[in-house]
């Protein structure tokens, strides 16, 4: 410990003559600890004075760990451990260390903290309490947010607890090293030298994840190999989990329903078989003998080709049931994906997971947790809330986002994932009236769960800034946030993370946060603008392909969604199409399925419309669908504008990259508009409104683009 | 220019406060330049005290930089550039830009340079002298050597210059990221954002092989697709020509020999179609207009699958002269393997490369050159050189040797490869007598070849390391050293990398030097003792897997190797086996062709004999090759010992790395010689040596270790 704060000490003199010294390459996140200016480098350096901890497990040493680290690379000054209090020290306490702890811990939990500046034997100290070291951790990593975005240090008075007991990353990561839907290099695992080699980057993982509140991840691909449940695997799990442990974060494993057959050759998976049972059983038994806090399994059955319970005449809550049997014992639980739709069910696809789990609901075993895709389709730029929100009272739901851009951009477009995730869990289910918020069905306070639950699709892979671009990580960034308090708004996320990112100057700050806040907007309006969906090429989901019509399941086909013909376009769900609508609650089932009073932004998810059509601006749909092209790309030109103007105010690593990347944005937006409009225009057959371009080539042109190595697509 | 400058000098006089501040993880390879002790440090900075640069073309400020960036983290100060010779200053110098050079230059060609302590104009000076930006590029990385391991600075004298024209990596990189035989994470190509973003590593790939004398590069895998030459590919690869040019390293593509057929939907591929011509020289045309100093082509041709001429009835001349003929005018080059073998040639697979190409020999264009592995079957621990060295006069053949370790621990074992490199160079085909070594066949002297040429394939990945680990690192190093100048010793290559990548100390040089030199050996006792070979377990050849006689080709099959049974192990290559020796000279054939005369370490290669054949030792075949696995996990164990004695003068993390690959190295070295005795034995019957111990698991067990996921199994 000593040796190490010696580092750190030796590290922040040399920082502090040298802030150019080190190239900002974005391994660092949103911890980076950058030199603060010289009066707040004394302010940070007089309210950190020392630090008392109660202790020295490990997550307390992970904790007066990054307060050193982080306070040195600030301030230029390492505060020293202390066993006293003193003037300006930062105090660790919890009620078991400090019987006369000035703040209440009660209603903090497990894992919240407090923060106030406060006296301590006539010394003013800031106190950090909770009722555990992982409450402290959370603690320190809050007070360290607060030094680098230029908080006030001298008047803090918080109190922070999660409502949603697991906040998780989800890993689409192959045990061969490739990530689906991975775009920003391989897999940070490296399973082969597991568990012998944990190389530091898995401490470093750890250490962001604590920092934003994360406290479990799912190692491997929901698309699961029956491998990574042998011994092998099950000890590389444990090598990570031992990794992770000090930072509270737990590991757990997506599995394959046929494991059984193909580990041990069972003849079946029935999940009534009692030998299936016996064998999933012994298989947590051992799991847990290797990783005592195994968190469970999370398990995508019956759902595009994987195998499931269903396969034995056996119900989704039959599966998850025997899984949940198995783990019980030892605390665990399971997760069950609603991500299902059947290639031989001819209904609408937005209505499949509804109406195979809707009526399942009230028969999943208490440790079981239903997770849900934010929309009814697929992660697509902007959808509408799943309607099992607010539909299954009486099972706990978690909420599934992706925080990997699988259909924004992938690597290189900037649009800010904080706004998809915040106007869903914004959004009102009317499950119980007004104000019946998805936020509230997921933290269990609509329905009254216990056990409550978030997921994000990581963006994690083993590019050097571990996101595929720096504004990448600000989508990993306000997922753990929001998963952590869901009141938060994506505009304040936006800004303390464009701070401790860059920089807090607000001549840095304010612009990119401006950008941030209208990029995803800025996306749907150059891929799906009005409520369109899915129009993205065949399997890559790279770039646009609305004319697809050749795949084998119909609703694969980008033509499927927006059936779009001479006359019009967008898919009727409501009474008179597939009468999806009416998987909502009625106040809003009647808002979408009324044209009138359904937002043009969910339009054409719900209503089938002539192009002529008159949008409220009075323009026909036709002209306003171009128009929102338009819009798309004009504020992909404006964000180059304003990133162009933060040149003397960024490093040139990071400065550079975005710059590229925003170029290659400007020119896909302009592919995704000029495609688009070309498809559409070849069925509406109506001239473009005045002042709009005709697009650059012919239709013909973009339906022979090929992108056979396109990333993520395994 | 002065602003990077001033970074670094700010950069240095932090590094000068905080020596462990950054953490070694690898990433600067043999160019850390760090900081020396006082002594060596003021050395350093009177002898440099100036550079004197003759302009500022990319690749003199390429150099100058770099000098500056060495001496800066060596001595604390950063030499400025100066118009002016001055006292102490490092001049660089051509003829055309000083005319009264003081030193001759004739002879270095375009990429040697002379570097010399003299004086100018009363002035004591270290001029460096050459007859191009890239001779002098080339004598200040081998300035900035001497300076880092600890060289005189003052009474310099030296004029280097490289016997072999092309000095090359191949990289086996596939267009999807992935690495066949890649051992160290995924590629470092980032095709898909090529050639928008041109990230600050493929700069410093660049750097690390100009440092070592390296000059061209294919980019992708000799099992190419076809796609690597459509105009989006080729405007990547002139991407990365754009980054690689200012250091001297040209760009090369493998291609598909069907490319035509699959692009353009040509009906055949027959080199003599004057159709399919038309088309590879189109498409040189294209490859040249962007990027002007385009290598060639590199053909894996009628081998493994992989389409070629002879699928015309053509041969391999008539393949690789039409290719020949479409760079021609362009000035580049085509490197035709001649690693070739055919499912249904039942002949020794050691003979057929022989048997194909030697017909051949005096029927390439002259812009040919025949590319042959260093051994007559794959890359093995060991293998005799290939037969064709020595027996294609009147055709240039360039060397391929493997620097990734496919078959020699792949990422975690310690196996130096300089003594492997060394062995094969110095090897003597007594092709026109005695001294008619590998090393004058490849670099042209031995029959008067101006084309010649020695590539390696890469050990390159986008691990944080490179190349896997740290050591790995020391094998593209020697690679570039030997190909630079193959007179060089693998010890003194071994000292002056660990001189850089550690320290100068004495105390750490001496014992890394002694661990890396017995440790091919070890591995080759350990897996293929006594000549021995491609035991490896199939596909992947991660592990042993001597048993293995199931494969579709008899000679994919270990069992196909060894001919091991009851009477006794080894493959009968003499007159009364397949007589492979006939392919070398006679003074070789006599020797290898006679148990008497064979060097123990090629025994069995050559000759099947009893268990009970004596050794030269006196004990029984049995009983030596017992002794040797003994002997090979026993090195092993010594490097550990060697390593723990390190723990105090070697960094944290690049220590914990490789006293964890020894740990896997030990228990992995024990896995192969208890899977190996346990399978011999099981034919022998015999009883093991006294103090030899029995195998931990019986041989089922062995049989049984299945490893799905191994990497670089593409």
């Amino acid at each position: 410990m000593i040796a190490r704060l010696f580092c750190w000490m030796i590290a922040v003199t040399g920082a502090l003559l040298s802030p150019m010294a080190q190239a900002e390459d974005g391994y660092d996140l949103w911890l980076r600890y950058a030199r603060a200016d010289q009066a707040r480098s004394a302010d940070l350096a007089a309210h950190a004075t020392a630090i008392v901890a109660p202790g020295n497990s490990p997550t307390l040493t992970a904790a007066t760990a990054e307060l050193q680290r982080g306070v040195a690379g600030m301030s230029g000054t390492a505060p020293t451990l202390s066993a006293i209090v003193q003037q300006g020290a930062l105090w660790l306490a919890t009620p078991a260390s400090a019987p006369a702890l000035p703040i209440r811990t009660e209603g903090l939990g497990n894992e919240g903290y407090a923060i106030r500046s406060t006296q301590m034997e006539g010394k003013a100290v800031t106190l950090i309490a909770a009722n555990s070291d992982i409450g402290l951790l959370h603690g320190a990593y809050h007070w360290l947010r607060l030094a680098q975005t230029g908080a006030r240090l001298d008047a803090i008075d918080i109190r922070s607890a999660p409502r949603i007991g697991l906040r998780l990353l989800n890993h689409w990561d192959n045990l061969n090293g490739t990530v689906e839907r991975g775009y920003a290099g391989a897999s940070i695992w490296d399973w082969w030298r597991l568990p012998d080699w944990k190389g530091p980057r898995y401490t470093d993982y750890a250490r962001a994840n604590a920092s934003i509140g994360i406290n479990g991840t799912i190692l491997n691909n929901v698309n699961a190999k029956a491998d990574s449940l042998t011994a092998p695997y099950i000890a590389k799990a444990a090598g990570l989990a031992d990794v992770f442990r000090p930072y509270g974060i737990k590991v757990y494993l997506s599995v394959k329903w046929t494991a059984p057959m193909e580990l041990d050759g069972l003849k079946t998976a029935d999940p009534l078989d009692p030998a299936v049972a016996a064998w999933w059983q012994a298989k947590a038994d051992e799991i847990y003998r290797a990783i005592p806090d195994f968190g469970g399994f999370l398990v995508k059955a019956n759902s595009e080709g994987q195998p499931g319970p269903q396969d034995y005449n056996r119900t989704h809550a039959d599966g998850a049931n025997m899984l949940a049997a198995a783990v019980k014992p030892h605390g665990g639980i399971v997760m069950w994906r609603a991500f299902v739709y059947a290639h031989d069910n001819p209904d609408d696809r937005a209505k499949q997971a509804y109406t195979d789990f809707k009526p399942l609901d009230g028969r999943f075993a208490d440790n079981v947790i239903v997770q849900v895709k934010n929309g009814a389709i697929d992660f697509q730029p902007r959808e509408p809330f799943h309607p099992l929100f607010g539909a299954m009272p009486k099972t706990p739901l978690m909420m599934e986002f992706q925080i990997t851009k699988e259909y924004l951009g992938q690597s290189t477009h900037l649009t800010y994932l904080g706004t998809l995730f915040e106007e869903t869990l914004d959004a009102d289910t009317y499950a119980k009236g007004k104000g019946s918020t998805v936020a509230k069905v997921i933290d269990g306070s609509l329905d009254g769960h216990e056990l409550t639950g978030i997921a994000g699709v990581a963006n994690i892979g083993a590019d050097r800034d571990w996101s595929g671009s720096i504004f990448n990580q600000a989508d990993w960034y306000a997922f753990g946030r929001l998963a952590w308090d869901t009141s938060l708004s994506a505009e304040s996320i936006a800004k303390e993370w464009a701070e401790m990112t860059f920089s807090p100057d607000p001549k840095v700050v304010q612009p990119v946060v401006t950008m941030m806040m209208g990029s995803r907007e800025a996306a749907v309006d150059y891929m799906t603008p009005l409520g369109l969906t899915h129009v993205m090429d065949t399997g890559h989901h790279y770039g646009p392909g609305p004319w697809v019509s050749d795949l084998a399941r119909p609703e694969w086909n980008p033509v499927y969604y927006h059936k779009a013909d001479a006359n019009g376009i967008g898919f009727d769900r409501t009474k008179t199409g597939s009468d999806a609508v009416s998987q909502y609650a009625p106040p809003v089932a009647k808002m979408w399925g009324n044209v009138k009073t359904t937002p043009e932004r969910d339009l054409l998810w719900f209503h089938h419309l002539s192009w002529d059509h008159r949008l409220r601006s009075g323009e026909t749909l036709w002209d306003g669908l171009v128009h929102r092209y338009d819009r798309g790309v004009a504020y992909v030109a404006d964000m180059q504008t304003r990133w162009a103007a933060l040149k003397p105010h960024v490093d040139a690593e990071r400065f550079a990259q975005t710059q590229t990347f925003l170029t290659i944005q400007h020119r896909e937006a302009l592919w995704w508009r000029d495609a688009s409009i070309a498809y559409f225009q070849s069925l509406s057959k109506r001239p473009l409104p005045t002042g709009s371009a005709a697009p650059a080539h012919d239709l013909n042109w973009y339906k022979a683009q090929r992108f056979p190595y396109a990333p993520g697509h395994n």
